[in-house]
């Protein structure tokens, strides 16, 4: 099952900004990292191709403009050049190194960072948060995805096709990168909802000792994508009512739309916890319902039979004496034998009568 | 049953503003667009009539007022034609065709997008969400009802008959097509407090299995109203708030009435959510109590049976010695059978008593 | 039981403002509208007197101050004219017409309306909510109470009374009007919150199956109180902050002991509202804690008497065979008889015992 | 148990400030009011004196300051008469007469009204909140406690004791009076802190039925307390946030740390409260575990024993034919008892094997 | 168990600011303070070196920068030396003595004092919280932690190492104790969230009693956590809006990270808190489904043996009468014997075949 906890925290007291290297273990499960880098010139987006960390050129006030993206986890090495070509702060290369970050913004003078958890479901059907990092700075902006997920194939087919007319500008590239991020939330939600509709027919139809479990690992992911899908609106947001400077009009407006989505995934993700709650509350009446009816049919059962074992016993016991009247008499009856079943037969029906009457079944 | 989530959306990074063309099946979901155009001149309204969309005048400042209508899906061909007479924007033309739009307000310098969602209860009982978009810019107003229902109907006939003096203004017909499609809610809602009303006596007379079902159904559809009358209060809020230039001094006292009613109704549907979770904690109640009934019968009976069929066993035993005075002894007393009854008899009216000092019926 | 939802809602799309008329079966409900009027002059209150709607005097800025109160429906024809002669807004006349408003305050600009809620328990103890119209213009303050309630009995005692000091201007008599209005809970939580010590009473020393019925009516009463005297608060609060133009500093600190009661009337029917949760938690345990006792008695009279039951059948069964050693010898035992007691005696002991070391009684 | 609803309002609509006799029995209840009087001259806190409400100096602009402390409940006339000294307003006297009110602030140009509610055990264990109305406006600053609780002792004997030092302006022992009110929460808290422990402790290691009882008991006061405690916050807040200007730089120092105070009260009620609700939840669950127990245990004996029961019950029947070969041959059989006795304990054997498989012991 | 409630108030009514001597076993509890002083001098940290109270430095303007660091609990003697040299008001020396004081901020003039709770899980599996206190002014920094934790290990390493370039200014210093203070709740976090996943193994797999006092455990420490975490998150806050002008736009920076962390911190504590809610639901939900387990299989097998076994009582009567041919003449039937025993199987065959029908296992 998905981890809850996935920060790689520093002891308490370290320096900040401290790069920590990773262990052997996580750096073979991020695997090294590829840098891949666009070039946009005279109105063109190039083709995007692999280069070495030492090729990255640096943030400045050219007219180029550079898209690099980082896929899978750099050393503490590559992240220090980096930070030094493109201005990529400490604290920035911190957090990608310690991956399971808040989303967030941080501003450094005119340079953006920008972390966002993007939900991946694996082929196991587990969920997965995978940690973004958006770089906007100068003429450069730079993608980090630390782990093996990669958010931006759309993005770059549309480059290659559209080459001159698409994401032209920082700020329309940086938007870009963010609305492919926050869309990959939706077809998460709608697997989620799909199972959520699952579980509620099984439910209302015939709920199984598996069914409370999955019902839990439902709960269990809306509470971690409702962690990192929550601050994601924030950010957004945050990019539009306090860095608007950095975006033009138009952008802006585009940005409203990616907004509009974070809130949509975020009434999406309210709804399915009312949903889920609803459906554990079914699971419960249900059993409840279930109970009753068990109980009712032991209870019926054990009050019609009861009484006509015991009479029925009565005249299996023993007792015999050659001149007491008393010995049982009713055993050498003439209709003995037919009065018994008469009497058995009249508290059985008399029973179930009583039951009827109380709406037992 | 309705489904939870209805959005169409593209794979996550698709540049935005793409007009995806409809898969047949959806063309057939929704039918052909139709368009009717009304035109108001020399303060008076002409008919609605059905217009082709090449027919589709611009908006312009003439002193003419248009008043748009689409039912069904335009293609995408179409909602271009419309974006370019118009002046529709193209994030609306995408709103418009992937639907399920969380209602929101969008302005585009002097023209307004509003996003609705109108519920509506089919012939099956089932619980829809149309989603209403409406336009308002130069002289033109424009509707674009995707689905099959028509919420217009009392308007237009309003339209027919006042001729002169309704709805004259860009934002006075704004305001009556919004107003139309906010009411829109109350016999909706109107029909689940009935619903509720009958649950109740059901749950409080003789709760069944189906009870359950139908508890859950109705917790289902007031998540989803929720989901999208909460927005949609906040949209007419924003209205008035941030695009009061818009509205003349008149109409904005309407558009508060609006307002009240979209507060009204979310009002109703958290009541009925606290009464949709009252109603659950009576039916698990009630099924607790019923499960101490049954329990309790079953308790006294066995408790007091049990005993007695161990009595009556005992003297079934076959045990026999000649000589042995051991041997089962009672079976032979003269006023055995008789003590035995009177034992039985004992020890059930005992157990009785007890039960009846214990409170237990 | 009340009903959940009471307003006459027109047709989506109507034109608001249009008055529709009351059918046979609303007008009777409501009986016709009286209207009375008490005029205040040279500094005293006159008589409060029944008039004729036409002989309504117009809002003007007279120097006598007019309190025209209204019992019962008016019909459109009335509300029109009352529209024409102390200038009450359309879209208040509608919502006197519709009823079942949300408790809300208008301003039109000189004139005020205010809608509340008043709530009152008839004499078969049901809970209802009258609405309430007060209105505010010129020298004329209007009251508006459609049903059957007259809120205003001590008020007219005071103005009889203390005729020349009491609530001589405007602003003061609808102050006086609302604190009233607002006042009229007190008695009704009252009622409640003995209702609800009663039912604590019941349920911690023996609750029944009627008691459900009683805790549900109580929350559903309590969700409706919410729903109305929520905004009643809201009410008082816009004509402190935002209209308090129109009333003198001196009024505006006695309409702040009117806000301090809003605000206590919530606070109560939270709490109110904690309490029946609680209650029902309560309600729940102790049907729970009773289950476990009827079902631990069950199971240790079963525990005890069915292997008791077991032996004494074995020793019932009918083996015989001439010659074999192993055809029930037992039952020739010459201690036979005692031994089996003893055994039966031993498990029944041993079974006391254990249950006692496991703490079940 | 402590009644939920205290207050004694008045019929609605009453003219506010009407200050109503108290009934006899309301008189008994309260006591009689004893006024005593501590002046502060010259640097220096005078001994506080029982004095006659007549002798109650006036507010004025003089040098010394007075400190007035009422205890017991005034008569509406002793009341009139604190008005005209002190200049305490008719809405705060009817305040203090009704008791029972929400802790608010009210400010009347220069004098200042403060209502708390000071939360207290009494000897039998009851929790009780008495009102305490606290007024300071020119040279005086007056208390007034109407019920039987003494909330100052502590206070006086400071003033007592440091009699220079202490409290000088009338800011400054207002704020003292507040401190020492609303840590009278504290004890209150810490023993409800206690009783939380000890049913934990009970909870966990033997529930019993009057464990609900108590547990409902704690509730009952958390939520009262919330009631009275919540607004106290909120009037220390409105003391700093809006008034001010009537302290000291160093005195709003020490005010901020009654704030604290408040801040830290809440912070724990509402941990109470949560932890109440999570030992219902224990108390719910382990009620559930032991119905399980008693029932598996049961289901296993009846389940082993039932088909023992039966065989046995097979062989004691009485068929017999003289030539029938299927009349119970088997009861003649050589090796039939054993062979009986072996099924069954086969039986049951099996029936134990199954149960552990399924782990149900 | 960590106890609730661990503030040692004053009586009501003590003078704030009073010293109060701690009693003999409090100051057991804490140990004796020692003081250490570390100084900043030409750029470089000297060492950490334990130093008496009195010879503890004034806060002044001098170029050098001190850290003094109290460890234990100082005698109201010490906090009064404190008090003197470097500035520590009165109330905040009161702080320290009580304890258990709820994070906050307290600004007097250009010094500044900080209280925070320090989460911490001693050797036995407890948790605690400790609280430390950090004061700036002048050229001094001091924190003390009056209980056995030494939270600044790191923090002492780190100046040894780095002298020159470390934490140079007091606002950095103060930074450097802050976000170690904070980071002390990751590994706490940590710690809970592996067992929260362990309890979850548990209950999915084989819930038992102890499962139950496991996760109320739980709950009862997010409780604490969460009442001392989230005014935590607020002291930060507050120092970044209220006091940024005592921090350098660089500190602030770095401080906003440490504002991160503590957002992290209660989107655990709140994600922690929902799991344990729905790992209580799971609890629950699967005691119900074992109970209707238990409860079907009792039914089936009573169902099935109560009228067999009743049938062979009946067989097992001794009727018998030498004429009457209703002297059970079943018995001596050729057929009798098989008869039976084919009613009987057809009686448990039918039943099987009808629960199966009910899907009943």
């Amino acid at each position: 099952m998905t981890r809850l906890f996935r920060k790689h925290y520093h002891p308490a007291g370290t320096a900040p900004g401290t790069l920590r290297e990773l262990s052997m273990e996580q750096a073979a499960l991020h695997g090294p990292a590829r840098f891949s880098l666009a070039r946009r010139d005279a109105g063109r987006w190039g083709q995007m191709q692999e280069v070495l960390s030492e090729a990255i050129p640096e943030a400045s006030g050219e007219a180029a403009l550079y898209w690099l993206h980082v896929q899978g986890m750099p050393t503490a090495e590559e992240l220090e050049r980096l930070g030094d070509r493109v201005g990529l702060h400490p604290l920035a290369q911190e957090d990608i190194l310690n991956g399971g970050q808040r989303p967030k913004v941080e501003r450094f003078d005119e340079s953006l960072v920008v972390i966002l958890g993007i939900p991946e479901v694996d082929d196991e059907g587990r969920l997965h948060l995978y940690q973004l990092t958006l770089f906007m700075g100068g003429n450069m902006v730079a993608s980090v995805m630390t782990e093996s997920l990669d958010p931006f194939a759309e993005v770059r087919r549309r480059l290659k096709e559209r080459g001159g007319r698409a994401l032209g500008e920082p700020d329309d590239l940086l938007y870009g990168l963010l609305d492919a991020a926050v869309d990959h939330a939706f077809p998460v939600l709608d697997g989620i909802g799909e199972r959520i509709e699952e579980l509620e027919m099984e439910i209302l139809n015939r709920p199984d000792s598996s069914t409370l479990e999955l019902l839990h690992g439902l709960k269990r992911e809306l509470i971690m994508l409702r962690r990192y899908l929550w601050p994601t609106r924030e950010v957004i947001n945050q990019l539009l009512r306090d860095h608007d400077d950095l975006f033009t009009a138009d952008t802006r407006m585009w940005m409203r739309d990616v907004y509009d989505h974070t809130v949509q995934v975020m009434d999406l993700v309210e709804s399915y916890r009312d949903m889920t709650a609803s459906l554990l509350d079914v699971y419960l009446s249900s059993m409840s319902h279930r109970l009753n009816e068990s109980m009712r049919t032991l209870t019926i059962i054990a009050t019609v039979f009861m009484p006509l074992t015991f009479i029925a016993g009565v005249y299996g016991m023993n007792f015999e004496h050659p001149t007491s009247p008393f010995a049982m008499p009713e055993l050498g009856w003439y209709w003995g034998y037919p009065v018994v079943w008469g009497v058995m037969l009249a508290a059985a029906i008399g029973m179930v009568i009583w039951f009827k009457r109380r709406r037992w079944f």
